[in-house]
């Protein structure tokens, strides 16, 4: 493995609601060239999100004791703080306006990874949660692809993640088919000393296909990777990683 | 920015205490091509360490009260802890064998980033450390590339580091030059609405380049990223992420 491309999928429309988010990939894929094997299909959990209607409108919300509490203490809408409890199996942490949780998947982050960008005007009210089950969000595309190309690929869903102890965010997988969440490969060094690394190779590839999206965007949600050695897996789970 | 590459620059030789590592960076890269504006080279710490000697002998070290107490606890050799104490600021956590330290430089993670792969058999009982100031290692480098080909490049300095909430290891960066540790540039979505991202834009590169390093190499030390568009900056601090 010398080099491998990231490339951006860019003719995709906006996602809605209902629409065939696997179709549309693969035609926008196969606009300008095709899928190969090993090829890794990066998305935007936002796109994936949109299209299984995982979408909540705050009109629809009431706010609890607890959530006009945490809005108080942290300046925000106690309608959107109840969407993050209601997506969260525990509270870690507020931090000034941040509010850290354990999503009911398992991920650690802020505001239970709900996110207001790219609402569309006559969606104002309306937050995009994580998809509900995002390791079958992404073997439905695999599936898909395979189905419509004969090609084998992986398929990671991505989000932008804060850390502890850095500043700024940057992309990790959410959901992946495919591609084990964790290589242990055994390495033997230049010198013949062995180690089993454990490397979280679907969290590097969610940061370089992060690079092409920007942190705002539906501009840019889909990002295909070519050139990688990976391990086949076809009981991944994004869980094993946490 | 609709794609990048990501390449290893594999012809480098075996790297050893008080080698121009600069002079055998920009010979590996032309003899298979060349530099251009805006690329960015990502060097595994290991090869910056070793040039600049910042190795240690453990028959040299004495361990401490401290060092035997995290040594006993542990099953590590004290010399080793001695070292990792050495190294930091303060020890934040032991959890099983792990020694989760804040490195002098500011680096949470684990045994002060010492590392003990990639040693000679002559090299037997050297641990490698941390480059004493990695920005400065990275300045070195972009400026011979600039002083040799009169390309402006950004540099980074990678590590493999673990994270917490997430298993496995993924590249991140410790040292920069020509590239701010975080993209803040206002975002503009699709409909108008204004954010903020904090992106930390080098993790991201830092990552896409560890996913060719593996975690055990000196077999990939250094690899070109090119294609990337990225707020040039000269005044580059990777504790601005910190």
């Amino acid at each position: 493995m010398g080099s491998y491309t990231v490339r951006a999928i860019g003719t995709l429309p906006l996602i809605n609601p209902g629409d065939d988010l696997p179709a549309l990939l693969i035609r926008a894929v196969e606009s300008s060239g095709s899928f190969e094997d090993s090829d890794v299909l990066v998305l935007a959990q936002k796109i994936v999100s949109k299209a299984e209607g995982a979408v909540v409108d705050l009109q629809t919300i009431t706010a609890s004791a607890e959530a006009l509490q945490l809005a108080a203490q942290t300046g925000r809408d106690p309608r959107l703080v109840q969407v993050y409890l209601d997506e969260a199996k525990e509270v870690l942490a507020v931090k000034g306006r941040m509010i850290i949780t354990r999503h009911k998947l398992g991920f650690v982050g802020s505001s239970s990874g709900v996110d207001r960008s790219n609402i569309a005007p006559h969606e104002a009210g309306r937050v995009v949660l994580l998809p509900r089950d995002p390791d079958n969000s992404a073997r439905v595309v695999r599936a898909r692809v395979l189905e419509h190309t004969g090609k084998t690929i992986a398929v990671i869903i991505n989000d932008s993640c804060g850390r502890d102890y850095r500043d700024g965010s940057v992309g990790m997988a959410i959901g992946i088919a495919g591609i084990g969440a964790i290589e242990t490969a055994e390495k033997v060094d230049l010198f013949g000393n062995v180690s089993h690394p454990r490397i979280a190779l679907v969290d590097e590839i969610a940061a370089a296909a992060s690079i092409l999206m920007g942190q705002a965007g539906e501009g840019v949600p889909a990002v295909l990777v070519r050139g990688l050695t990976f391990t086949v897996s076809e009981k991944a789970r994004i869980t094993d990683l946490l």
